[in-house]
């Protein structure tokens, strides 16, 4: 009954981060409709495939003609035009101009051959004339005058955003602009995850005594989603050896990689790492120097991961975003996969030593253009409730004595879509 | 054909959000599964329907027993306790303890009747006697040393986070634990999208000579779906009167609101106005003192909007984050309906004079504490691809000179979730 407890070698999370990340590969293309393309990451740059604006094109409503007739014009001396076509944005011209002749035009529409400057319909004095249209023109105009030249935007070939990149509303209007009716997106990394624990009951369970709701791999599925992956919970293992070997082979053949949650630690219920051995898999490491979270275990297992999750919730949390976020996000062809690390001001006193980095729940506020960073809650590390209210994780080196209020710290940014290159 | 010029009184963007969210109300409820609830918004606070945790408990793996009978052990006098009990987490004590006797006890186990202290494992001294098993103690305890007291996480009753927030991993958790199988959500408001424009093409359709592929509806629906909502693309209007006026009526029908990009000038070839005169819409405004988009009109009728953005790509991103996503907040129970507004310091020059308040496409970055704001590509309006970069709307205040690099601006952040209460 009473074992010896294992001696683990810590390691710095840095290290840690580079030993799951020294496994990484980029996953898998799929093809999906233009319609089901957000919040997706795309498999291939957005290439121009025609100039923008496509042909020259009026900026304005207007009157198109040949800039060079109106030198010298003056309100004394107006230049007349006949107006001869009238063109509405998506119809062609229909004439091509000679001397003075002159196309009404609408914004966005193609400017007709023989003309060379647009002059804005409020700067025009039109009037009829032995029932034909005709427009004053006060004042000399330039070659080229409200003309947007074709390509002058976008032209052809260039790259607009790269392979990786989160679609968003303007990643998509780039995509509709230049007819990607089908979209190849990075195939999102399936998941497994399964809960240990003989204490945890399911969200439609009535409490028992002595036990807890499971929420920890519900947590999990959620961070998962927000990772841009999708997951599949496989339930909640009791703590037995040969059934949880059994369910996580099996589970293994299934997913791209498994997430579990608690039975790292080394007590006598701790099932993991007597499973990892049996699976024969390559732990990467199974002690962190950090808070919470100090025994998180990845291992590896042919081209699979396991994420060993510690079962204290913050622990769980911080486990998923350090280490397995950067995993899927390579997957997902983002190269820059790390949360994105700044500096903010702390808002209130952290006074705590802190033998070990901590990753502290957090959020960040702003205030006079500067960025501040409020702890989430008490970090007891089974406070639930403040994981609500996170939006970054606050970073405390370790070796160091409590930080008051008005220090400088690393912030990581949770929520962000565009990460770090670095750890 | 040619017409006279409708004069359009402008209003202030203020006074033109505020005329719009005069007209807002809450929308409605509905349950979802908690395993569809990721992203949602809350249509009920989260209420603690029990004590966290529900019942005394270990923080540790260790021994149960009476603190008191330990005064004055030592490593000369070591205290002996008898194990008589082995509880793990989920399981129940199976014996009250009396005198000495002690219970091995597992992270997260129920404390047992007896007991009021645990010793962690690592400082008890255990041993086999007579087939017996023994710990000793060689250092005095405390009463309620190492027991985590029930309620003294969170107390029922309390109200944990309130309705309408955001539904994120940690409030996936928080649901998890008090066993919302079922989660009262706010039902997404459905908004009907048709652009108007002859010359616009389909993402599927190849270009033709004059015409444009339409960019904004599906930029459009994905800020849809960004803010909370969910949409139907009805396709394009031609410019023809009566057609649309008969698509808009029966759209009307079947979503709660509408928007429509472009055909909100005063163009010949802009029915807008006119379709808002056939349904006799309440039209709020038709003219903004503002750029991009003074043109944004936005008209209710009955208890729908309709929102008429500008065809132009940057005015139609701008006129919906301002206008239509805080009518889709309300409508989701989010009573800080409006973009978080910060303060940033310019990072490069905007040397243009600005006789409107100018919203301009940007990004934000982060350096040493402060938050700078970057524009995210030239201003033409026209061109799309800065959308692409856009996380946030630089705002410049009207009747103002050119602003430098290194000038404190405010900065709308557009793909916060937790907004702000006043715009």
């Amino acid at each position: 009954m009473i074992q010896d407890v294992e001696i683990r070698q810590p390691i710095t999370v840095e290290e840690a981060v580079k030993k799951v990340m020294a496994h990484r590969k980029q996953g898998e293309i799929e093809v999906v409709s233009f319609y089901d393309c957000d919040g997706r990451r795309l498999a291939e740059p957005i290439i121009a495939n025609h100039n923008i604006p496509s042909f020259d094109k009026s900026p304005y409503d207007g009157f198109a003609f040949k800039a060079e007739l109106t030198q010298g014009a003056s309100l004394d001396e107006p230049v007349h035009f006949e107006i001869v076509d009238h063109i509405g944005a998506g119809e062609l011209p229909t004439k091509e101009l000679s001397g003075y002749e002159a196309t009404r035009i609408m914004t966005g529409a193609q400017i007709p051959e023989g003309a060379n400057c647009v002059a804005m319909f409020e700067v025009c004095h039109a009037y009829e004339k032995d029932g034909k249209q005709y427009i004053a023109i006060t004042e000399p105009m330039e070659q080229g005058e409200n003309i947007i030249v074709e390509g002058s935007e976008v032209k052809e070939g260039e790259q607009l955003v790269p392979k990786g990149t989160y679609i968003n509303p303007g990643v998509k209007a780039l995509l509709a602009t230049f007819g990607y009716a089908q979209v190849k997106v990075a195939k999102k990394p399936h998941i497994g995850i399964l809960a240990t624990g003989t204490e945890l009951l399911e969200v439609d369970e009535p409490l028992e005594p002595g036990k807890i709701r499971n929420s920890n791999a519900h947590m999990i599925s959620s961070q998962i989603l927000r990772a841009g992956a999708t997951y599949t919970y496989y339930g909640t293992l009791a703590d037995e050896f040969e059934p949880s070997l059994a369910k996580i082979k099996e589970v293994l053949t299934e997913v791209d990689l498994l997430i579990t949650t608690g039975g790292v630690s080394v007590g006598d219920f701790d099932l993991m790492p007597e499973i990892y051995k049996a699976l024969e898999a390559d732990v990467l490491f199974n002690k962190i120097a950090m808070r919470p979270g100090s025994v998180t275990t990845v291992a590896t297992l042919g081209d699979k991961f396991l994420f060993g999750l510690s079962g204290n919730p913050s622990a769980c949390y911080v486990g998923f975003e350090l280490f397995t976020r950067p995993i899927v996000q390579t997957m997902l062809f983002n190269d820059q996969p790390y949360m994105k690390r700044i500096k903010a001001t702390l808002a209130e006193d952290y006074p705590k030593k802190n033998p070990f980095t901590r990753f502290v729940r957090s959020y960040i506020t702003y205030e006079n253009g500067k960025v501040y960073v409020k702890l989430a809650g008490m970090d007891k590390s089974n406070v639930v409730s403040s994981l609500a209210h996170s939006t970054s994780l606050l970073v405390i080196p370790g070796g160091t004595d409590e930080f008051m209020a008005g220090s400088e710290v690393d912030v990581l940014l949770i929520e962000d879509h565009e990460g770090q290159a670095k750890f």
